[in-house]
């Protein structure tokens, strides 16, 4: 710790002789009515205009709610204790400071910011925190569900641009819950392999298939500090069933976006909003024409549900206008005319 | 996992059968345009009034500090992960959230609005996170430093009322760095042995006397997130030298503050807003007759440095009525008239 401190105090930039002059802003005296615009400028003296942009409205918000709220030390206190315990029960294969993003809307209003769709083109959902970077590539038609319990269905997608033209090429990855509900990752016995998630790459007509099962509802992780919010909220913790889906290929806008099974209870009221109408799809079963063509076997007593869908993906030079376009809408309906847009972003204009 | 799902789904509350009708506002298609009237919606299902408050002031900020700066989803992971890695840096003695409070100016915000100061009273400065509730109750003259290389210091205080009536009985929590700048907590070996703090109670005539060592500035903790946050705004990480005090006795306003030492080279750039002009106290040097009154040696080569310091305590009736008054200034400013106190908290009137 005094090793800490010396090298602090060496760099020069942080420490400072008694009497030497500090190049920062004198701030002494701070009260309720001038704390704002003095943090505001003592964050402001690095070269990073879009971080200086992001503190300012950040440190603006915080002080306004707490102004409105007339916020009380104990009310304080229980909300710093409440992030630190989001922290705490973080790890590799949980993120709760993602859930709790889910659950505030915060997660679906990024996802609609910052990957605008045009009218044609498949719509996103929210990543939520269960995705992972180790799922195995499968070959189209194979099986990415370990769980005997669960309904076998038989997904056939395709995936093509706003044009109706095939995108072959396309880094697909795929994950869904088991049937009790649960991702691999929840199941503490998971160890590294990777269960009810894979990776697949669309074909030379933009097509890909696998088998999986049918998705259940489930309650998201309710047994940390935002599954408590909830409660205290009187709000469920309940998804509709789904499968989540992601797009990647260079120079495509990355497509995050999930399936919805229509007839769910919960179609409605998703805990974290992700629902979108033309995200819901209806089942079919697999007949015996079709099971022959993929080599399937329905002979199973429930048979096998079929899952069709065919996703459209937008180029990233579409995105990207469309993203502008709805930022510089979004800043003049927010009356912010002082900012521009850098690398697609706004910050102020320099004065 | 298998049996939490079960518990949920059998709750009743939170289970739902296939067509079963959810007790929940419909939430479908959310956009950036109608995300957050309906979390807000959602959020208000239940009977704490406080708390919807919160949460709908929380959710509208939230949502418009994405919306202004058209947050990219690299930034919000990279917002999440900054989370994750301040409570998981946070520990039984370090709380890496009050210190993004402090360094935000939230803390100084918070103190100010929760413990208004009429003017003859002593000001407030914020906790910080170092406090702790070991520290040994020690009596009058005693020594609560273990230091022997920090500068010894005699501090001679008063509790008085804001009519100038002493105030017995009240308990005072007293800690400062020693003399390398390090709180007993930030050095591994610690063991369970506090040092550099102590407890003291005022006596009839409403004073208390202590030994201590002259404060030294230090930087605060700046090897975690808040940290790696200053140095990417460019701001130093340093506060001046001061001594924390707290005041508590019942009905009389809890008084958290400190008094810093004049001339300390970031005396006017404290890292966490913390000083106020009258907090900054000037050191004598014990004279003989003071030395022999209080039965303290200053044979040492130094001397010993004399803090004088006479706070001045509000009462609980006082800091209530003054608080009330702000808040309903501070609101009608704001422009919130549909607001009401309860319990001394905002919440909006009932329609």
């Amino acid at each position: 710790m005094a090793n800490q401190q010396k090298t602090s105090a060496s760099s020069g930039k942080e420490g400072a002789a008694e009497g030497q002059t500090i190049n920062a802003p004198s701030l002494l005296d701070l009260t309720s009515d001038n704390i704002t615009p003095n943090t505001i400028r003592i964050n402001s003296q690095g070269d990073n205009a879009r971080l200086i942009y992001l503190m300012s409205r950040l440190v603006t918000h915080l002080h306004d709610f707490a102004r409105e709220t007339r916020l009380s030390t104990n009310e304080w206190m229980a909300a710093l204790d409440f992030l630190v315990r989001c922290g705490q029960i973080s790890s590799d294969v949980r993120h709760e400071f993602i859930l709790l993003s889910d659950v505030l809307g915060l997660s679906l209003l990024v996802d609609s910011i910052d990957h605008p769709k045009p009218p044609s083109s498949t719509e996103g959902s929210l990543l939520g925190p269960f995705h992972t970077h180790d799922a195995p590539t499968l070959a189209s038609g194979e099986d990415m569900s370990d769980d005997p319990e669960g309904e076998p269905l038989l997904a056939l997608c395709t995936v093509k641009d706003t044009k109706g033209n095939p995108v072959p090429g396309v880094k697909i990855d795929i994950w869904e819950t088991d049937s009790s509900g649960h991702y691999d990752v929840q199941h503490a016995d998971r160890g590294g392999v990777p269960s009810g998630r894979c990776v697949m790459v669309s074909d030379s007509e933009g097509t890909f298939r696998f088998r999986a099962i049918r998705p259940v509802s489930y309650p998201i992780p309710h047994d940390g500090p935002v599954g408590k919010l909830l409660r205290l909220l009187g709000r469920h913790c309940w998804r509709p069933a789904h499968m989540h889906f992601t797009f990647e290929k260079d120079q495509w806008d990355k497509l995050v976006t999930a399936l919805y099974i229509r007839g769910d209870p919960y179609e409605s009221s998703d805990a974290v909003f992700g629902v979108k109408k033309s995200l819901v799809v209806d089942l079919d079963k697999v007949d015996g024409e079709t099971a022959k063509k993929y080599g399937v076997d329905v002979g199973g007593e429930g048979g096998m549900w079929l899952l069709r869908y065919d996703f459209v993906l937008v180029s990233e030079e579409e995105a990207q206008e469309l993203r502008d376009r709805n930022a510089i809408e979004a800043l003049a309906k927010l009356g912010l005319t002082h900012l521009k847009l850098v690398d697609h972003l706004p910050v102020p204009e320099v004065d």
